[in-house]
């Protein structure tokens, strides 16, 4: 024979495992993002997991919290065709990574062939011994209770007693599960990737927002104050909401600040755009004086956290021509070959009272920092939730660098993206940090647009980074089918964007008052708020906010509503009628909910529902309570006829009860 | 305004580019493989790429063989919705790399917006002055022609003349063209992976292979030489096969050796399984001393590549117990508790006259040297295509190291992995490195069987990096279908394998003479030459070999044969009939097949072809020419009756000529 030759082995051959170990899911963009949790939710994880050769194999699933060193382990099983799965639970509020692990199982091979052998009638007496070979290996960890077990056991496969006795007790399970704590998993093959999870607190995937102009709530037609909003906090409250969320605080630009229904045009006493950010008064650290002080923001951020309202603030990274930045910071900024700075502009349409940011500054690792102090400088004072606006016309650098670093020291901090753009840019900006996201829910009006764009956010891997927040109207949007649907419209969107969504808000008090005066042949609102203060009466005739009230009030008792992923669409016979229902980890709790898609008509037909997966028998009665007019019906079967007019209600809420039973049924309808 | 903490920007940020490249697709498991490609074929490339705000952006693939350092680009498309495509040429047999770039197209963000604006009213001259300014950037590095004519527009746009003109010649196309040559790709962003193409010549794509047994091949009943096997290879040439492989021709064990039939009890003169490897004349780099010498193998080489056909030899890993291994590196093997080595077996299945290699050896890194050292002692001898025998129950990280260090010497290599097994392994073996691979085609029956698995082959991302080798039959499998189909089953199984997959081979001379006797209950050959000499009357009544020569020579004269990745299904009214048709790169060899799957019965039914994507008009005749029965038939319209006698002939392979032109056709019919 030859000399053998001493060739370098290279690293793909150095680890000598057998176990191979791919196609970790989830995993966004081979695991450069972070998916996204809720402390107590669940990381379900699958793997492609498989070894040449006919030996069997174990696989788990390692995770811990970035923080800890220490590895947890959760047994991964097969799901068939070399494909297997585990789940852990983020317990703590601190991001966590995971990944797989395979190794050879022996012990279990060598009992699998032990048995296929012994049937076929092949003498099994060295296999055996092997076996004994094997728990004696195991001896070198094991202690107590397992070292004596494979201690007698290994004595009695190397003894003389019948060979089917030895056989019998090496398939026994006890020792299958005695053993497999055992397993050579350093001999194993790991993933080589740590996937994270961005974990955040549970109100990043539940909670209502309110949005108002604060200045629109003064006494008699004044510029309201933060004082004079306090006397709302009852009420929003009341209706359940748990954001209170303000457009930007921030002194208001003067030149080419705009007058009523975004005129060029600004008349004395026009209060100009908040958007319009930076006068002399100061720039995105400050408070617009009309509004009052720090200290009366932080009086009424106390009072809100009273009713158990947070409050969010409105980033909005770009400058009034008045902004400090503009004339400290020149460079922060564009100009034009005639000397003239470069205003905001998305041809043919401008925007006369912005400026741009540069973010490619040559200056930028200033800008950038100065950018992301601004926000330190708001968690200084208590804020933890941040509406950021059109966060897509910024670089995602900035953002993932930005958002990354607040994290670290806010770990509480949430980030909605008011990206209203393309997909891929919408999805991206998710990736990179955004807590929550805004959707194309405001523009999706069939059925099967709800279905496709649900599915998309929450049965792809969109779901696992994505986090909607839907919202029926905004500032910026009053969509077509709200001004002319009236009032069962806007309540049949309030139950869409409530149930649809775990996260959701609504613009008010336009929303709750039903108003759908807009520009025409636009989206905008005519007078909007956005340019003139307004009054309103809150308690005006035709009011949703006793519907609100019961909707948020119906999520807050829900578990089932409480998350958006485990959304499932029914069957419905008529396309005006959406059908879905969420159901609660634990089973116990069952929402279905089924919306008349038309505010017009009364529309009617059979829905069917998935009654083994509600694991309720085909022949047995169920009681579906409407939990939004409290009425009750006794179902039964898959299928069951429904009949909504939107001018009563364009939808029913129904909490699914199983189990009922003879006795209890009286008392329940009583 | 607070002091700016000048914090470290980290990594992510450090490159200041705002566009993002993500989902470069095909990427295989994140680049940790490669994907396969033959000198000639394409790349298609896709990726989304986008940028932040509302800039137009610029997308170039870029791309190179491995050994050279300079890059080439090709322009990448947009496909809508942020999805970019782009395609290079494999020109050299070097492995390449390909990666995607993305930058900022500021100029023809500045035209797009000149135009919205000019359309709009607006004033421009501030923006001509914009242009002119991004003009004499480009000059920096335009030099000539395009120099001349940036200098002399930078002026139009900074003189007096009218703005209209300006505008007009600011969105010309001459001027869009020659400004995309200076965009600034310095400052855009680059994908961060470099992923890989393995390439190989062309006959890893485009081959037939021909196996049989050469020790069948004496006369009289005598143990065949390598030169008794000379006087085969002008038939097998006529035949039109390209590659001839031989089961091992090394010295084959004593001990325990196998008699007829796969009996333990072997008579005198049994000359035992080629499979079984070694003995005191020697192992791996040895040959049977009944086949001939060294130089005898080398003569055959020298004459078949005369007939233009090369010589494949079989790689398996695994010992007789009397191969000079087990003496000299008895740690190689694995020993039972009692002293015994241990022999290969699936329980309960035993192979007794076969050791398995023990590649966890304490002594591994000398056992992996030793096993690479064999191909390179063929490689030595000329051999250049190896078929791996059951690579499936060897370590995954030993093929990997194995194919890509042979593969440095030896750019032509080829092999093809043996590997019946689960989905998951052949694909990993696939991965990494295996040139072709043996596939479940030899169990595939039914139609929806056939669309189904030649569909997860070639439309998914499986084509990328699997090379399927079609195999009707092999030593280990004589499949049901074989057993009872009879003749017009042979011929049906010759043509699916040799046009479904630009790869197949028959195991002969029992494929062409329609051997179809099976042990009972197996699909194991009755009598197989594993295990016995068999002599053969190749030319018995009712042999195929001007049927296989037919369809060989049809492959070699229709260059849409000669790929796999191009087939598509055509709907068939008859479950029976599998239609399919490939279509070359330059749209003019277009090849239908329908296929009767049916070995027993007429089958007729209409067949719809797709005249669109053969450019041929609905109105028009167009020629289907039956390139087996030399038939030729007249079609209109895309739906046509077909009716197959499996008697007659089983299948047509239809070369379909779009444009009849009057004058020609009667030449052409003459």
């Amino acid at each position: 024979m030859p000399e053998v030759k001493s060739k370098k082995i290279p690293v793909k051959a150095k680890v000598l495992s057998r176990v191979n170990v791919e196609r970790v899911s989830p995993e966004i963009d081979g695991g450069q993002f972070p998916i996204k949790r809720v402390q107590g939710e669940r990381v379900v994880v699958q793997a492609s997991v498989f070894a040449d050769g006919h030996d069997e194999i174990a696989v788990r699933l390692g995770y811990r919290p970035v923080n800890e060193p220490e590895w947890r382990y959760a047994d991964m099983l097969p799901l068939g065709n070399d494909r297997w799965e585990g789940a852990f639970e983020i317990e703590r509020l601190a991001d966590y990574v995971y990944t797989v692990q395979g190794c050879i199982d022996s012990f279990g091979s060598w009992q699998r062939d032990l048995k296929k052998k012994w049937e076929a009638g092949v003498n099994v007496s060295v296999d055996l011994l092997v076996g004994a070979d094997l728990l004696e290996q195991a001896l070198e960890k094991a202690v107590g209770d397992s070292a004596e077990k494979f201690r007698s056991l290994a004595a009695r496969f190397r003894g003389r007693g019948p060979v089917s006795e030895a056989v019998a007790l090496a398939s026994s399970e006890d020792i299958q599960r005695s053993m497999r704590d055992f397993l050579a998993w350093d001999k194993g093959a790991l993933y080589p990737k740590e996937l994270h999870v961005a974990v955040d607190r549970k109100q990043a995937l539940f909670s209502a927002w309110y949005e108002f102009f604060p200045r629109s709530w003064g006494p008699e037609g004044k510029h309201g104050t933060f004082r004079d909003c306090e006397r709302l906090l009852p009420e929003i409250a009341r209706m359940g909401f748990d954001v209170v969320y303000f457009p930007p605080i921030h002194p208001i630009g003067v030149t080419n600040r705009k007058g009523k229904n975004n005129s060029v045009i600004c008349e004395a006493g026009d209060p100009g755009c908040p958007w319009a950010i930076g006068s002399s008064d100061g720039g995105h650290k400050s408070i617009h004086p009309f509004l009052g002080t720090l200290d009366d923001l932080k009086h009424f951020i106390g009072e809100a956290n009273r009713y158990g309202i947070e409050v969010a603030l409105d980033l909005a990274y770009q400058c009034a021509p008045d902004h400090p930045y503009v004339k400290a910071h020149p460079d922060w900024f564009k100009w034009r070959p005639d000397g003239s700075i470069q205003f905001a502009e998305n041809p043919p349409k401008k925007y006369e009272d912005v400026l741009p940011i540069n973010f490619e500054s040559a200056d930028w690792k200033n800008l950038w920092s100065e950018l992301k102090s601004i926000v330190e400088f708001w968690a200084g004072q208590g804020i933890r939730i941040f509406r950021v606006d059109n966060p897509h016309t910024k670089p995602f650098a900035f953002w993932d660098w930005l958002i990354e670093d607040i994290r670290k020291n806010y770990p509480q901090a949430i980030f909605l993206a008011e990206a209203f753009t393309r997909p891929h840019v919408m999805y991206r900006l998710a990736k990179g940090g955004f807590t929550q996201s805004y959707t194309y829910f405001t523009w999706r009006n069939t059925k099967q647009e709800f279905m496709d764009y649900l599915t998309e956010l929450t049965r792809t891997e969109v779901a696992e980074y994505f986090r909607p927040n839907f919202w029926p109207n905004t500032p910026d949007i009053l969509p077509v089918h709200l001004q002319s649907g009236g009032r069962p419209a806007f309540i049949m969107r309030l139950i869409l964007a409530a149930t649809l969504s775990s996260n959701y808000g609504i613009y008010g008090p336009v929303f709750e008052l039903c108003v759908d005066k807009a520009v025409p042949q636009k989206e905008e609102y005519a007078q909007s708020e956005k340019y003139e203060l307004r009054s309103w009466n809150w308690n005006q005739e035709g009011h949703l906010k006793d519907v609100i009230a019961r909707v948020n009030q119906v999520r807050r008792e829900n578990p089932a509503l409480q998350e958006t992923r485990n959304i499932r669409f029914c069957e419905t016979k008529n396309d005006a009628l959406l059908a879905y229902y969420k159901m609660s980890k634990d089973g116990r709790n069952i929402i279905l909910v089924i919306v008349n898609l038309d505010p017009y008509h009364t529309q009617c037909g059979m829905v069917t529902v998935p009654l083994p997966a509600w694991n309720i028998e085909p022949d047995r009665p169920y009681l579906a309570h409407d939990l939004l007019s409290n009425d009750r019906y006794i179902w039964q079967g898959e299928s069951n006829y429904i009949e909504l007019n939107p001018h009563i209600s364009p939808a029913h809420v129904i909490r699914v009860r199983p189990h009922l039973h003879r006795e209890q049924d009286f008392d329940y309808f009583m």
